[in-house]
């Protein structure tokens, strides 16, 4: 149920300590701001040197205000933080804002300082942000504590950095978006991002939430919270590449996740990895609506062909189709548009659109309506008739007020549907697109951000990319009783007992029991050597071997070279019409289990066609997994081929992931390769870590 | 040399057939900006009412101007155009700009009709461009044959659209971008985008060539012409996807070439490729500076970490290194810069840049000077302490003034190097943005802007990813004596012939000859049905039989079951450590002869691991794609694999390819598997059709 931030965003009364005339000084940014508020609040100033900074009374000490304070912003210096909090505590705060800087981002001593007075913090039930943060605002409830003012509205933004949430605001103006509250994570010493995001999804002001973050501290949590959030939950981050990830590394002190554990992370919970601000305002511009696309579909229209055929390929460069029309939608058009328009989709009012803009309305309705039709996107000129920059063949005042008009029907048609219609205009800041946007519709300048904010709205659909075998994340299993061995037989019988099939198999260390086990089951036989790390590379696998002679031929000639204490003796699986696949499961530091399935065999490290996901993996995720490979073809069988039996193969998946996820002592196990065959699954070779 | 466009740029003087009082009318638009270049020559308007166009006498034919016209815009009904053409070449023009629609984009009469006008025009010694065109304007002449007025710069764009164009110039001007020319290329009935393309590199007030094109017309030619420019080309088209091809052709009538195929010859003649109007402004806005970068390596500088990580991301996903930073270049770095910055790369002023933004000249400096840099991004607040907005911890005039002379001394470094240097600033209008984009720094707002555009500059450096074994393109080698059969043996003789390693191989029609080839050469043999057009599906095909027996039984089994009229026997190749590639040469439509090369056997299918270039294929540029297979790591062996003969193999794409060149008469060839070994290669199979 989430930590109560109450006295961080809507406390009875606010101090800030270290507040300053310098204008230089960060204390003296806040301050200006913290007084805003001053009909909602008390907000007392605090300077030790006393006087009056804004031109009101400061009193020298937090005690020396002589009331209460709920809420406490520290912007001291380093030395005299610990002293600051300690007072506030004794001052009755609930809620601390820590802007001071010099502690976890130095170093290990300060880490320790700061764990030291977070400590302190919660013994005393308070909650502190920061520290070495910006501050923080709530205009839901008239709390100013950041440098900054942000434009009031929906989206709660959540941010590592205070230049990023700066250019958002930036971006956010045209767009009509605003912010109901703004966090600078600092350090998260005490409350973290996962807090900020629960208490979030819980506050009614905001509709969406922004993160910027580098260090998702529990980043399983940070996904059990998006999943559950009721609300799009956008993510902004970096480390995709080398020196982004060894830069957060070195100024976050952050653990580094790779980037495809986030991918998968952000696909599991539903959540919207973006790359850049730019990004990420389409993105929030297209989901604040609330709309969402019920399948992939969109129907592009234009009134000239060369920006059709441009968005038709930025929108199916998302992973979105633009399919041809059906008969009746065409009808409908046919009747509405001119000979020379083009009906199939993209539709080309061919210049229609100029003579009566009324066309494009009309164009809009009939595929709002189209049941073929999931979302719409107008793209190029209209905007321009009403434009001062006139345009092909001239603007005109007729013109101008048929655009107008032709916005207000499209509009109209909008209210009256629920799909999404997104524009991407010459002219986005017209007055026909001004009452556009004015209507909820998204307006965009380029058609690439016209065809992303459409890719979001149909995140999840049936035919989109980010779309999920089931929604949600799958809980972690109660942990089972760990395994104290990690060797081939116990991983191998570990496995066995949560239901993966193997071949038979027999721990052998002589000639004697080598023959034995000979006669227990028929060749070809399999040895392996063990306790071996990597067998094959190390010539510890004899495969094939037809019978008694030439597995006892084997055993010797591997015996002479390795002298392995212990062999396996396996009957050998029939490969015919099989594929290899890789099933894995590492511990991520920050998001737990995590999956990978992929091809496996040789071709798995070249091609690295591997897919991740948080572990434990439903069969139905993992079906669509396997499915998503780009090497999926292979597993409907290829020049004749005999499918293979994928739904076994995704069973098998649950049952590794599952099992794994319930042995938190275990850092890594693999089953590789797992062979699939048109009759079911076996796991021909497992080996784990612990930790 | 390319047809002589003078007449058509530079004309002595200029009529109007067709122009108007009536604004709703082409023909007015297209008078009131002819007229505008009457200083410099004659313009007369023709209307046949006569009366007064614009308030000029309007002429009522060309003939009643009494003397010669140089070029004669056509903006007539289309059923007058036809007249008003052989009109125009009696009056002696040397140029026909043919605004009338109807023509070829209405289907095959239109088409025969567009043809015919064209002939005549080619008979009497003069060019046209259209018809169905929107006019053209060469700003270098005062030619102003367009409806729209087109900012002046270096950029020529070639469009096939108006809209497209229309939008192009609302997204140059803020970066300072303008057009030396503007042609609307309509349906090329005579002069070609080539045709123009060759002038456009020859005109000397043309610094870059900017092209919107769904038709190719000679794909091959405008390939060459684009290698040859000697300038940078931007090519900006669609048919991607699904819909847009569709579309195209069917709005174009163009034969389509897919998608690959034009990104190939792209790539190949160092045309810049680009998917949308916004992109292609950004990729012009970093090439007509004119700098290219060595190699890859980029260095991104803030003042905030959040911008840094962010912009290192996308610099590396767009194939750009941001490697870590040498020693010496850390050293200078740390004297310049206080102890909390970050000096690896991103180096990150860390909030010194807002405390003294000559922090940020020192570290541009730095970077532009370190040799194991090739580019700088600055990226961020810069331009934020002086702009309005003022930001965190606020403006302030002095910190104004110091940005100010930040952005001066940066352009002065700018001007001391030939690197590249790009920037994106949260304020991209600040005054300090300004100075620097003046000094002739491209400036982005949005980070992914400045990513590409960084591409751009390193497109062809060795270590980016468009990068090719060899620039230029390879000439076409002169037709061989046409192949007659294209049947089994033919083709792997004609390939043999060409210096392909085949194994031995002789047809035979019965077990008598059977058997004697038997003797001819050791097993094991291989088997193969002919006259069938796919052996392997067919069951036509039995592989390592291991001697006469074997190879008898072979033919006895499949003769019963396929009786084919003539089979070959071959000496079985060794698999062993090899790699089975695809090398094939399709003859395209518009871009004649392509090579595709990716790995064979059944992977290819389920991968479609292939890279495509036009033939011939050079043997440095054959390594160079499949050093760049995803899968290139199969050649190199894993798993204690040894590497496979990648040289050898890459001279065999070279001979395919290059033989395939010279026959016209083969629409496809393919050789399959093309077996690739530690010690060579030979060529397993192949097949050819021939038109």
């Amino acid at each position: 149920m989430g930590r109560d931030l109450s006295a961080l965003f809507d406390p009875v009364s606010v101090a800030v300590v270290g507040a300053s005339d310098d204008p230089a000084k960060y204390g003296h940014a806040i301050a200006a701001q913290a007084v805003r508020a001053n009909g909602r609040r008390p907000v007392h100033l605090v300077n030790r040197r006393g006087g009056t900074v804004l031109g009101r009374t400061a009193a020298p000490s937090l005690s020396a205000i002589g009331e209460p304070v709920d809420l406490a912003v520290v912007s001291v210096p380093a030395a005299g933080f610990e002293d600051a909090v300690d007072e506030a505590l004794r001052c009755g705060a609930r809620a601390i804002v820590a802007i001071t800087a010099g502690f976890a981002e130095t170093g290990d001593a300060g880490r320790v300082r700061q764990n030291a007075v977070a400590e302190r913090v919660r013994a005393a039930g308070a909650v502190m942000v920061g520290p070495n943060c910006l501050g923080l605002a709530d205009n839901t409830t008239d709390l100013f504590l950041a440098s900054d003012t942000f434009t009031p509205g929906g989206v709660a933004l959540l941010s590592q950095s205070g230049n990023l949430a700066l250019e958002l605001q930036l971006r956010f103006r045209p767009h009509g978006l605003g912010f109901s509250r703004f966090v600078s994570l600092g350090n998260q010493a005490d409350v973290t991002l996962v807090d900020l995001l629960a208490d979030c999804a819980r506050h009614e002001g905001t509709r969406a939430i922004a993160v910027y973050a580098e260090d998702f501290g529990d980043g399983r949590a940070f996904a059990e919270a998006a999943a559950d959030a009721g609300k799009p939950v956008v993510l902004l981050t970096a480390g995709r590449g080398d020196a982004s990830a060894r830069s957060a590394q070195s100024h976050t002190g952050a653990l580094t996740t790779s980037a495809d554990v986030v991918a998968a992370a952000c696909r599991d919970a539903g959540v919207e990895l973006v790359a850049t601000p730019r990004e990420l305002t389409v993105v929030l511009a297209a989901l604040s609506g609330g709309r969402r696309a019920a399948d992939h579909r969109v129907a592009v229209l234009t009134d000239g062909g060369g920006h059709g055929v441009v968005a038709a390929d930025a929108v199916e460069a998302t992973g979105l189709a633009v399919p041809e029309l059906r008969e009746p939608t065409r009808q409908r058009l046919c009747e509405a548009l001119w000979e020379q328009s083009a009906v199939a989709n993209p539709v080309d009012l061919a210049g229609m659109g100029e003579q009566d803009p009324g066309s494009y309305a009309e164009t809009v309705a009939a595929l709002l309506a189209a049941e073929e039709v999931d979302a719409v996107l107008m793209t190029g000129y209209f905007g321009g008739y009403a434009a001062a920059e006139g345009g092909l063949g001239g603007g005109g005042a007729a013109l101008a007020d048929g655009e107008q008009a032709a916005a207000r029907l499209i509009a109209a048609r909008h209210r009256a549907t629920a799909k999404p219609l997104v524009v991407q205009s010459m002219y986005p800041d017209s007055p026909s697109c001004r009452t556009l946007a004015a209507a909820g519709v998204p307006v965009f300048g380029a058609t690439e951000d016209a065809a992303r904010a459409l890719a979001a709205t149909a995140t999840g659909s049936p035919g989109s990319q980010g779309s999920q075998g089931s929604p949600g994340l799958a809980p972690l299993p109660s942990p089972a009783s760990p395994m104290r061995e990690s060797g081939y037989m116990e991983t191998r019988a570990a496995l066995e007992a949560a239901g993966l099939a193997f071949p038979a198999a027999r721990e052998i260390h002589d000639e004697a029991e080598l023959l034995a086990t000979a006669e227990e089951f028929t060749g070809p036989y399999v040895l392996k050597a063990l306790h071996l790390l990597h067998k094959s590379d190390a010539g510890g696998v004899a495969l094939g071997l037809a019978g008694p002679e030439e597995l006892l031929a084997a055993f010797r000639e591997m015996h002479a070279r390795l002298g392995a204490s212990a062999y396996s003796v396996e009957a050998m699986a029939d490969l015919t019409d099989g594929i290899e696949l890789i099933v894995g499961v590492n511990r991520d530091p920050r998001f737990g289990p995590v999956a990978m399935v992929g091809l496996g065999g040789v071709l798995a490290e070249a091609l690295h066609d591997v897919a991740f996901t948080l572990a434990p993996v439903p069969a139905d995720r993992a079906l669509h997994l396997l499915r998503g490979l780009r090497t999926a073809a292979l597993l409907d069988g290829v020049r004749g081929r005999p499918p293979v039996d994928v739904a076994a193969a995704a069973r098998a998946v649950e049952t590794i992931t599952t099992f794994a996820a319930a042995h938190p002592e275990i850092a890594e196990i693999e089953v590789n390769p797992l062979l699939v065959r048109p009759d079911g699954v076996l796991a021909l070779d497992s080996r784990a870590v612990l930790d």
